[in-house]
């Protein structure tokens, strides 16, 4: 049994629990906790929830830190830290520090000889994999990769930030005729006005003004100034009926040509439809918790991404199994 | 530079030259021939053809001979054969004897020092891959397989044994619906007929029975039985404007559950549109053929499939650029 202890309990954190439940070849030891313990109801029977401060005595008995927390304060801190006297795995998604972030988990890793995986969930992670594979088939082509349709959390908490606005949840919606051109092999080339498209609904506050809650949020820049963004203001009991889940998904795509001259089109397209968002973030860091496992005791240490895992370390199959049921 | 060998030049091996011309870092050596090596036309300049009774000569001048011919009878004997002497990698697809091609290949690579990759290409290969990626990370859900719209080789050869026939294209089509119900995530159970269409292209001898030719179409056991099937009589000329490429592609689907109670529904589609079947397959080998230069130069040797090969290692980007443009 691969033994896991999960850091931080918010969507992910009980995502994964969820997700361990369902291999058979890992067991749950323990939830860790910046809270009062006592103050969390988790799902699975008889597994300690332990406050973070005490999290060093469990050196030696885990196979695998999963941590949960976010990636704007919380990972850039704990992964090196923890990586220091754990195998650890995030899903720190600020694509623009991965490498910085790798770097520091690298050293403390290699310091406390164990292995770190970062970046793992479906962007980065699935979606990036793919990137990868069709780069490396396609090498004449190019890439595009449509979000949605799905609820964007940073979006939603800018446009909460707004003064007057009492709760938004904010979809992000590729514009069909740009999927349908790319998926064509068509190789055009599109701005980003004409990939996606924003849809926020808003919960007002009584008496705000509605016009200049929609004005801040369609001239907000970088988050939705250079799209078409529809404002609709709801009741929060709306938003509480239709807009609980965090569904969510998209599609990478690669266009390229193969032969002497380029003559042939080939376009592969990975697509993700994810009702959870978070829960499936959770079961792609749980199937690489295995590679970790399975890589460490091999002796592998640092860092490492999903890059570097082979397929077959991801499964619970054995070889046997996977080349007469699998290939 | 990575040293590539062919052998065999059908469309496959015309394909694999056509990639390695696409690949900055992999350099054609020889095209081996059981033909005569004068009668053959390679695109590529400079380059020696060669007769396969000299293959011997070039042990240690190749890092991996890429092996272009047909599952039913060449590859069985030439890959164990020739991984005795060179890295080697095939596109075994006849599904069901994979374990022991994969067994006779591994104990003649591990005689020889040396690594062989079996079944790349797209199915066995990049489906496979999929399944096996969708398979960990959604433990409690099911996979489908659709092919098509695309030209079945197996099947077309079997309409042009009927007496009368001059000549048969014979596509694989997919059923919208069954598409459809699958992608929504319902889990449908679907029979042979309820996921494919058979639509057969056919070019009649003169003074041939159709209506005999048609129903020994339709009744075929194994082939076509099965399956709702649509035979066309067209004209020599017509198949030759209309139906000379190679298309293919297809989509592996899993849907599966996540949430404690399985609440979520979760879809993973990886969908393939091909305008030429052999030399998508061939940059699938050629990708994987520096997998196996690589992962030789690390000291590995015997048989692995795709599923053993870390996604960095197909790729002509270092770690650093991974993790920068591409994580």
């Amino acid at each position: 049994m691969i033994k896991i202890g999960i850091v931080g309990y918010g969507n992910l954190g009980r995502g994964v629990e969820c997700a361990i439940r369902q291999n058979p070849d890992m067991e749950l030891c323990a939830v860790f906790t910046r809270r009062s313990p006592d103050s969390l109801n988790i799902l699975t029977p008889d597994v300690p929830v332990v406050h973070m401060d005490e999290i060093l005595s469990w050196q030696g008995k885990l196979d695998v830190l999963i941590l949960c927390g976010g990636s704007a304060t919380d990972l850039p801190q704990q992964t090196p830290t923890l990586a220091k006297h754990f195998n650890v795995i995030d899903s720190f998604d600020t694509h623009a520090k991965i490498p910085q972030h790798f770097a520091a988990v690298d050293a403390a890793a290699q310091a406390g000889g164990h292995l770190a995986f970062i970046s793992v969930g479906w962007d980065p992670g699935l979606f990036s994999l793919n990137r990868l594979y069709a780069a490396a088939i396609l090498p004449q082509g190019k890439d595009y990769t449509f979000w949605g349709r799905g609820v964007s959390q940073g979006h939603s908490d800018a446009v909460r930030r707004i003064p007057g606005v009492a709760d938004c949840r904010q979809y992000t919606i590729p514009v069909p005729e740009a999927l349908d051109r790319v998926r064509s092999g068509e190789n055009p080339t599109l701005t980003t006005r004409e990939k996606h498209t924003r849809y926020c609904y808003v919960v007002a506050e009584e008496g705000a003004d509605k016009a200049a809650i929609e004005q801040a949020i369609v001239t907000m820049p970088n988050y939705f100034a250079d799209y078409d963004t529809t404002v609709e203001f709801i009741t929060a009991e709306e938003m509480a009926r239709d807009h609980s889940g965090l569904p969510h998904g998209g599609s990478v795509i690669r266009s390229g040509v193969t032969g002497w001259n380029g003559e042939s089109k080939q376009t592969i397209e990975y697509k993700l439809t994810l009702d959870s968002n978070p829960q499936f973030t959770a079961s792609v860091l749980v199937a690489c918790a295995r590679a970790v496992s399975r890589m460490y005791s091999r002796g592998e240490t640092g860092c490492r991404s999903i890059f570097d895992a082979a397929p077959a370390d991801l499964s619970i199959l054995t070889r046997e199994q996977l080349l007469a049921q699998l290939l």
